[in-house]
């Protein structure tokens, strides 16, 4: 598969069919995102992985707070990016420019587990809205740590792609 | 090409042949950028492409400050980065949440725009270092924004690739 084809085919699922996920499909996923450029190649990020019904039913109740992602109930596992420390060049550098390279390199490595993930035909939806202090209750998290998204993977109930409403390449870019 | 193997393909390019690179290229990473996931759809980044020696040699020279990534002065093209407002659902998300979702959509997108690149035969190099002042003055992008990433885009000089050094997946994950 081509990659515009591949980046074209994968789309956000909240519709999950009653499928369990292989592990092996999901270890994939992860050597993906381990070849994920990051700043001065510091890979500032660890995943927790939740697959039986005990962990994945937590994970989905704190993305659940206040009625939010009532989808994320049928996915068969869900993966939880956690943000490490970043090596002592890209802290420095960072703290310098008041940039931080941490939460785009794990959006760099969360691109490549989901391209992984559309490559061996499963689905996912990125998180953003969960409830941190839970999640770090219950798959013993750091307190001075921050979950920065979840993933839902799992295999679509519907397999028809929706078309992607995204801006015109004309209003995104100019050349000089 | 599987997709595990152009993520392995893909690495940091820093040393660029004499080639020119066509803007129908350019075009289909754009493209791919645009596809990526974003919160709530925000699509909150914009891209200028520097393809013109004049405007390429300003953008390297903004991020050889200090000496640093001499060798970007041989990149044919030079992309910047800039983060653009989110959507209201986004912003207030992650005020709530205290999460940055622009940076993290910024770093998918990057992503799928180096993926097709490499997709295409060309090499890249994200840079996080640079004089962005001077990107704003060179490049008339407003003072209020942010220039989050450059990406220089090229052909390698040497087509030989380097093993990558990564965390072992035993370190920067766990099943639960």
């Amino acid at each position: 598969m081509d990659f515009l084809e591949l980046a074209a085919k994968r789309e956000s699922c909240r519709n999950y069919a009653d499928t369990p996920v292989d592990k092996n499909k999901l270890n994939l996923c992860l050597e993906a995102a381990r070849l994920a450029p990051s700043a001065c190649n510091s890979q500032p990020w660890t995943m927790i992985l939740a697959l039986t019904p005990e962990k994945v039913g937590q994970a989905a109740k704190a993305a659940q707070e206040l009625g939010m992602n009532r989808f994320i109930g049928k996915a068969p596992a869900i993966a939880m990016v956690v943000e490490e420390k970043t090596n002592i060049s890209s802290k420095f550098g960072g703290a310098l420019k008041d940039q931080q390279y941490a939460q785009t390199d794990i959006g760099l490595a969360v691109a490549h587990f989901c391209l992984e993930a559309t490559q061996l035909g499963l689905s996912t939806c990125i998180i953003g809205w969960f409830n941190e202090a839970q999640l770090k209750k219950d798959f013993d998290i750091p307190e001075s740590k921050r979950v920065r998204l979840l993933i839902a993977v799992g295999y679509a109930a519907d397999s028809s792609l929706r078309e992607k409403k995204r801006r015109p390449v004309d209003e995104i870019a100019r050349f000089v």
